[in-house]
């Protein structure tokens, strides 16, 4: 979407080839009427795919899947990042390799809240290596629940995410996708995504 | 606000007399309607009062704090939550004990999204210690900048945070004050507050 690669294009800045800085406008300080825009475009992309819930991770997924699951109408729930396996059977929880920050988590959720049957909708704000959006569909079809689609606010194209993701036939709509970026600028994918 | 305390009612879950359930709703499957509401309450308590900011602290203030900068049209800050004290002079940070989880973490926020002079609003999900609370109060005034007001969802009024943020003169404005709860039942304070 033109609105996300221009405020990218903005206030977004790259490090180096790897890192961008976003943390101006989407997860430090946020900026909510462009949160609000980017909930009603993941809404208008998945409008009448029957979506039941939104889910996300903590804690930068929160806002912009906020706004989508108001958007369409339907509950939030949000993934918990645990540092330790669960093994009573009242959670769903996937290990999850952070490759930005050089950690690992286990990915939780309570069974309560990803019922079997459920239409889910995937939103994150970052989409690179894929580990935590293929984490998430792991739990999503361990809950006997169906993953429609994912939401994702910045692609880092240059990375492996997307494809692993389109290997595992998952939906994907990026509203901003880099192929490149360097201090000196940033270059962006611009076709139909 | 009776919205609030009918929430909690209904959906909330009393596991002793100190351990409130209500990730139901509110902090891990989100009503998003609700927090719009939220959101509306806190800003119609304090639209006029100059608010340049909200602040919260991840992951669970995050939806209430969001709605409500939206509904201000501020934007919000996300305090996060660092293992370890940084030192380098880029990030404001106050120590926090969490009493509920046993255990403490850095308060941290980077110095350029707490510009001195900024009029701030704090909201957070609950008060019972006031722990969070005072830490925030403690960084926005190093920053320079003024807390107009603290906004809370549920106060558990039995615990000493309330009368800490009152001693050090803060406003506090709950949406729903617990007086006492037991498995048997929650009871609410029903008093202007």
């Amino acid at each position: 979407m033109e609105f996300m690669r221009q405020r990218i294009a903005r206030d977004g800045r790259a490090l180096d080839g790897n890192i961008l800085l976003v943390d101006s406008f989407l997860n430090h300080q946020l900026d909510m009427d462009l949160m609000r825009e980017i909930g009603l475009a993941f809404a208008e992309r998945f409008q009448g795919a029957g979506i039941t819930r939104v889910v996300t991770v903590e804690s930068s997924g929160i806002a912009p899947a906020g706004m989508t699951a108001l958007a369409l109408g339907v509950p939030l729930v949000v993934f918990k990042k645990r540092a330790s396996r669960i093994t009573n059977g009242t959670v769903y929880q996937a290990n999850v390799q952070s490759f930005t920050k050089n950690t690992q988590y286990e990915m939780t959720v309570s069974t309560k809240y990803l019922p079997r049957g459920e239409r889910v909708l995937f939103i994150d704000d970052f989409l690179a290596m894929g580990e935590a959006a293929l984490g998430a569909a792991k739990i999503i079809k361990e809950a006997g629940c169906e993953l429609v689609g994912m939401g994702i606010v910045i692609e880092k194209a240059f990375q492996p995410g997307r494809k692993r993701l389109d290997d595992h036939g998952h939906e994907v709509y990026s509203l901003a996708r880099i192929r490149a970026m360097s201090p000196d600028g940033i270059e962006f994918l611009h076709e139909i995504c």
